[in-house]
């Protein structure tokens, strides 16, 4: 029988990616204002459009990294599927803290709104590291000809994620907003750092 | 012409698998609190949790099964495409049953939300079932490198789905709770349990 | 430059026709009875399961047949590409008016909702015969290995196509019930009948 | 370690305008008229109808150019995927102004929602030509054995994009209406026009 290849992980990864970040947009909407009040309206929701770009470019930095450690994996089994799946479940999830940050960031109900937000991207990125950790432990699933060294320049992109989304959480107790910027420029940025550490 | 090859029946399926389960978010909503009550209105809307990741773990534990037996299928015919649409128009109808548990399983109505959702799982198995016995009564659609020992650990992985979910069934009328939680526990470890019985 | 192939059609076919059947499910809704109804409400509106399971197998038997005949299709050119577009644009519409069927099949309006819903169906009969002779006239984009024997089956397959989603549609105007079922039976059966005539 | 190919960037892309192309039937909606005045509000929200068309063609066009372009491109970057993301991400946001369009066409508030569109559509031609331009210089990401004449063709295609989105921004300040039939019309003539100009 076939081995389990690394293919068809990566069209059911891309198609929850995918899917996740395009359904971020049924998010966004204005409750039915008068014509006249329209402008105002699409102007009183920029929250709405900060956490569409936010959550968008995370899920979009997510799916680029997933691609491009899956080039150093092999093959899989099924505790590597599982751990994927989990960590889809999450990516999954996202557009309802967005919904939560678009609708409360304003008001009464921010710190709640965000710290849910940030909760979970943390647990996306711990369950991220996890899924990296089990796949390099002894070299479980590489591919054999991926080299020490580039297996190393991937950890160096792991290492700061989880502090990173650590920080945005409890950031999220102190300034709400704060957090959510800092969530879109870790996303903003991550891309050239990346290539700064992790690229051979 | 080309014979009719499996790889875009496992594309359908997955973007089918991948969709309905990312869909599932869609049915978390919280009922526009203000935004001081945002934070008890999250603790008190945990079913609508619940019954997302029971479904999201339920349809990648399906896809992940489905990958695993395509594997051992080497041809399809319109019969088994037609089989595996029914499959797939039950695994896509999973939102529906989903937001019903999340809407009712903590009031009156929760037998009747509980029962509609195992029913849809049943039927599930049961189409699955179907679907393997087409292809491998007679070896119909199995590719002739497949072994009969790698054909029986397949069967033996099929063999407790039915029975399995009629039990959720039968919970379903005398506790919903109960039977939620065991569908839950299904997913989260039927992919152990398949990897000791079902692997090679 | 490479030539357009037909693999990256497929795949966004694949996409936008598992995306359509997927969206259907949206259109189930109870309108949050209370617990004590909620059985009888999962009656009544039965309409909506009917017109899901419509939809669903009508949508997955175009996709059986899309993937069927591109096997025939050996290179793409973008009028094709165009036309396919078109019959896209009109798969992907099939979820409104299911809706408008599932909300008002019991009651006044059931005849405007099903016209509705087979005007959509006749449109997509007729776009995808243009999809087909178009590629097939003067063999534009056959594959140069296909037989003419083959085509032939084919267009038999085709012929039936749009009388039968015309007949629907005259349907619709007297007994709007009898229409959908129709389509329903059509769809379940085109699949045997498309075996017994298209096949080589 | 494989380098980064351009097959995963063509899925991801192609399920985010699949998805996006799909989840605009969403839009429309009729507000629960009685069955009697079903056919009367069928008519009344023509707007929707132009808006979905307008938006599906437009994105479907965006796809076949992308899909076209691809070809030319033989490997990728890391800043070439975030700029495909800004692309996407932008691709994904239109479901929400094509929402604004369809419900604010026919009367006050036309403006804004068109020019909303407009804005849109225009940040999309910009990035997709960004996208090109970042490709093209220097040959960067172009295939080797891709000739210069065919990436003059190419820049022959990009080079009416922005302009012509420009004008449909200016002619929604003037007419709303004109500017969504211009948009569309753009949709509908730039594939034969492609075709003409940017074909070898």
């Amino acid at each position: 029988m076939k081995e389990i290849g690394t293919a068809r992980i990566e069209a059911f990864s891309d198609g929850v990616f995918a899917i996740a970040a395009t359904l971020l947009v049924l998010e966004i909407g204005v409750h039915s204002p008068t014509g006249a009040r329209l402008g105002r309206e699409l102007l009183r929701i920029w929250p709405s459009y900060l956490a569409y770009v936010t959550s968008f470019l995370t899920i979009g930095i997510i799916w680029i990294n997933h691609h491009h450690n899956m080039r150093a994996i092999g093959h899989a089994d099924r505790t590597f599927m599982f751990i994927n799946l989990l960590l889809l479940l999450d990516v999954a999830f996202i557009p309802f803290p967005t919904k939560l940050v678009a609708d409360y960031l304003k008001g009464p109900g921010n710190k709640t709104a965000v710290i849910a937000y940030a909760a979970t991207l943390l647990v996306m990125a711990a369950l991220y590291t996890i899924w990296w950790r089990y796949a390099r432990t002894g070299r479980r699933l590489i591919d054999p000809d991926v080299k020490e060294a580039e297996l190393r320049a991937i950890d160096r992109g792991f290492a700061p994620g989880v502090p990173l989304y650590l920080v945005v959480f409890v950031l999220a107790f102190v300034s709400p907003l704060a957090a959510v910027i800092l969530t879109l420029l870790l996303a903003a940025f991550y891309l050239p750092s990346a290539t700064l550490f992790a690229e051979r």
